[in-house]
């Protein structure tokens, strides 16, 4: 029933337009009473994004699942690549609703509140995970943020191409910028660091300067 | 007539609440007719967000108005410069609007369309500055995502200190942290690269071994 709405919304805003379609439209075409309508979708808006708050659930219950070894930037990578999935898993359905919202304001409004909920809840993983950290809600927030525009950037992408191309491995180059740039220094380990003495010498000093260099630093520790 | 409309709607607002207040309501307070409300502003949801647009030309002028000697990430860190002056002019209007729109969804929904339109004109600044770069359109988005969310981490902190504080250091100190993340490394110089031996050895080994590693090292070049 769920679907049969979708399918039957989707056929009336291709051949009319979404605004000239009402909810009364779908449902008549779907063969169904209002009452159902209603109980799947609150208003006519969410029937255009069906699988958002099921995906928001899934990648939400993602974060949540996160063990302690887990690398938060990481595991906030893996759960929006859950996102792009949704999107590719239905390449048709995807790119019609992306020409329908680039026309209708709003919808890109309602778009746009959906990618900030995505945007919150790595950003709500991130300052849980990053609290020890001195600037840890600032970064938890600009790595959310960077995170969803690399994901954005490589989901127009595919749809601009009309889903063709590969989504998920643009979506990996993309995250792999956003993790170059926030990479966390490794934590330093417990072993001993090697003990090493490090000379630095212009080439032109003589021989026997550089070795007067060597031993006092030997000398020194 | 403006600022008396702005006025005479946000004492409404904090009286009654949004939801509850008309534009008549406002325009019966002001003392003005209808149509000079919405020659002002073209909804009831335009008057809580009076000065965006202003802002968003002169931003969007500021940054149209870059040298090429300008380095785009600091250009568009100093644009959203502007964006924050813009709330801490008048703090205690920053302030009531930032309780009012945390109330009202539509509020909400409205805000993260203008947090849009800053974010995709600092994007489109540098997909234009960083056109030659393999990634530039990639790196625009994600670089503009990120001094967005900077400044909103800055922004928000302020608004619920209720204007006390110093937002535009919470500002520089969190621009700070993206334009490190996003630093490009310099172009290198024309000069000679100053001429230097390293040598690294283990601190164990024997001097007569440093000394003739440093020998070859030397010889090899």
């Amino acid at each position: 029933m769920r679907d049969a709405l979708v399918a039957a919304a989707f056929h009336l805003f291709l051949e009319r337009g979404y605004e000239q379609t009402t909810v009364d439209d779908i449902v008549a075409l779907a063969g169904v009473g209002r009452r159902s309508f209603f109980r799947y979708f609150p208003s006519k808006e969410d029937v255009v994004f069906p699988d958002h708050e099921r995906c928001l659930a899934d990648m939400t219950a993602f974060l949540a699942d996160s063990g302690d070894d887990d690398e938060p930037v990481q595991r906030v990578c893996d759960a929006v690549r859950i996102v792009l999935r949704m999107y590719t898993e239905n390449p048709t359905f995807s790119v019609q609703r992306y020409r329908l919202t680039k026309k209708v304001p709003g919808l890109r409004a309602y778009e746009l509140s959906v990618v900030w909920r995505y945007e919150r809840a790595f950003a709500d993983h991130l300052r849980g995970r990053l609290a020890s950290r001195p600037d840890g809600t600032l970064q938890a927030d600009v790595i959310a943020a960077a995170v969803a525009a690399a994901h954005n950037n490589a989901l127009r992408s595919w749809l601009r191409s009309d889903g063709q191309g590969d989504a998920s491995a643009a979506l990996d180059h993309a995250l792999g910028y956003v993790q170059q740039a926030f990479a966390t220094p490794p934590a330093p380990d417990d072993e001993e660091p090697e003990d090493v003495v490090v000379v630095v010498s212009r080439r032109g000093a003589p021989l026997w300067r550089v070795v007067q260099e060597i031993e006092s630093a030997l000398e020194q520790n």
